[in-house]
C-alpha cells in the first residue's frame, strides 16, 4: 500500500439487511477495490460486511472502526481493525475517516452518519437511504454510487 | 440537590437562531425548572444558551456538555460545565445524559442528535423540528413537550 | 447554584478501597463542600463514592461522569449523571472537567488520569497516590490537598 | 492483506524525539514490518513518524489513530488513517487497537498509554521508557521489543 493519497470511502448502513441490500452494498465495495479506494465502514455485519466482503473478493483494502473492544469483533473481510471502545461514538469516526460517505439504505443509526456527514460538508452519495435532505447526492446504482463519491472528492 | 433520583432532561437545538425559536427553548428551559429537571444541553449558544437561560432565571439547575476543552465556553447560564474535547461526539453524550430529548427545531447537529436517540430508544419530543420518523413526538408548545417528555420517562 | 465561576475539581482513584483510603477520601469530599467546589469524579464506587458521599453530607454538589450507558449507574451521592458509553476514554473527560485533581491512592486508572493531567498543564494535587513526577503537588492531608488545589486554580 | 488474523501492535511514543530515540522507533517499525506485523500509532510526528517510516521502508503496513479531524494531519507513511477529531482520548484508542504495545521513551502522554495499557491488560514492553510498574517487559533493543510483543501476544 502507498502512504494515504489513496482515497479513503466510508460506507455506512445497518448492521443487519436483506438480500437485495446485501447486494448492493457487496457491490459498492467491490467497485471501491477496482477504483483502489480504501473502505472504511463499522466493522460489523449486515451492510458493513457485505460492503467489505465486495472489497475483499476485488483485491480491496478495509478497515473497520468497531464499536466495541475486540479486534475479534470484526467481520471476516476487515483487514484493519480499530476496537474504539466508545459505542455509538465511533460512528462519528467511521464518518470522519471516509473523504466521502456512501449509505445503503439504514436505520437511525445510519441517519445520525449521515446527518454528521452533512454537517461536516463531507460528500454524501445515498442509495435507497434517508431522503432528508436535498445536500444527499441519490445514486441508482452502486457503480454510479462510487463513481459519484470519487468524483466529489476530486472536485473538492 | 437531592441524588439522581432528580429526572435530568436534554434540551438540543442549534447554536444560533430565530428571536422566535429563542422565545421557545426559553419557555423549554423554564418549564424543566418549574418541574424541578435537571436541563442537560451542548452549553453553547443559540437553543442552548436560551433554555438554560430559561433554567436558570427560574431556579433550575443546568449542565452543559461542550464539544471543546475549557470550561470558559460555556454560556453564563451552565452551572456544571463537562468540556468534553471530543468535538462532534459529545452530541451522543447530551443524548445519553437525559432520560428523553426536546429538540427545539435545529439542523443536521440536532438530525443527529435526533437519531442517536430514536437509536437508544429514548423519548425524542419534537417542536419545529425534523420529521423524519413516527417515533419523534411532536409538541405544539414547550409547556406540552417538557409534560410530553416527563410522562414518557414516568411510563417507561 | 450560581453559573460556572463556581469552582470545579476532579477527585480521581480506584474505583474500590481500603477503609483508610475511604475515609481520606470522604474528608477531600466533604471540604470540597465546605469551599463551595463543585467535585466532579467518576461516578462509581470506591474513592468516587466516599468523595462524594462526604461531599453531599456537607451540603455539596457532586458530578459523576460514568463509563458507561445508564445514569442509573452512578453512586448514590451524585447529583448530576453523564453517562458517558464511552468507557475507559471517559477518565479523560474527568480529567478535563475539574480546574485541579486531586488523586486519592489509585490504581493504573488513576496513573493514566494523572499523566493526562500533568499533560494538560493541570494541577494534580496527591495523597499517597503515584509518585511519577516533580509536577506531583503532594499534600499530608485532605484538608491540605484541598488548600492546596484551590490555590492553584486562583494563582493558575 | 489478509484478513485480522494479521497481528496488530500499537508503538506509542513522543511527537518530538531526539535522534537517537528515532532511530530506536525505526527499527521497532523496521522489526514489526519483517514480522508481517501492522504497526498502529497516532500517526503523527517524533516517535510515531520514525517507527511509521521504518515499517514502510520495509513493506511494513501502518495505521495513525489521528488526534484532529484532517487524514492530511498523519505523518507520510501513514497508510490509513483515522481522524478521530476526539484529541487526547484517541490515545486510548491507539491502545486498543493493538495486541500489545511498544513505549519509546515518551512523555506523559505516552504515560498515560502506558496505563491504560496495563489496565486493560495488554502487554506493554518498554524500550527506555517510563519504569513505573514490574508488568511493563523492558527491552534492551528493538529487535528484541518486538520479539517480546508477539510472544506475548501468541501465548496471549
Amino acid at each position: 500500500m502507498e502512504p494515504v493519497e489513496r482515497l479513503q470511502i466510508s460506507v455506512i448502513g445497518a448492521g443487519t439487511c436483506s438480500g437485495e441490500t446485501a447486494e448492493l452494498a457487496y457491490r459498492v465495495g467491490k467497485q471501491l477495490a477496482l477504483n483502489h479506494v480504501v473502505l472504511v465502514c463499522g466493522g460489523l455485519g449486515g451492510v458493513m460486511e457485505h460492503a467489505a466482503r465486495g472489497a475483499k473478493e476485488n483485491n480491496g483494502h478495509t478497515v473497520g472502526i468497531l464499536p466495541g473492544f475486540d479486534i475479534s469483533d470484526a467481520n471476516p473481510y476487515i483487514d484493519i481493525a480499530v476496537p474504539t471502545g466508545i459505542s455509538h461514538a465511533r460512528n462519528i469516526l467511521v464518518v470522519r475517516s471516509g473523504m466521502a460517505c456512501i449509505a445503503v439504505e439504514g436505520a437511525y443509526g445510519t441517519l445520525s452518519e449521515i446527518a454528521i456527514a452533512l454537517k461536516l460538508g463531507k460528500p454524501v452519495i445515498g442509495i435507497n437511504t434517508w431522503d432528508v435532505s436535498p445536500d444527499i447526492i441519490m445514486a441508482d446504482t452502486p457503480e454510479e454510487a462510487v463513481h459519484r463519491a470519487i468524483q466529489q472528492i476530486r472536485n473538492g
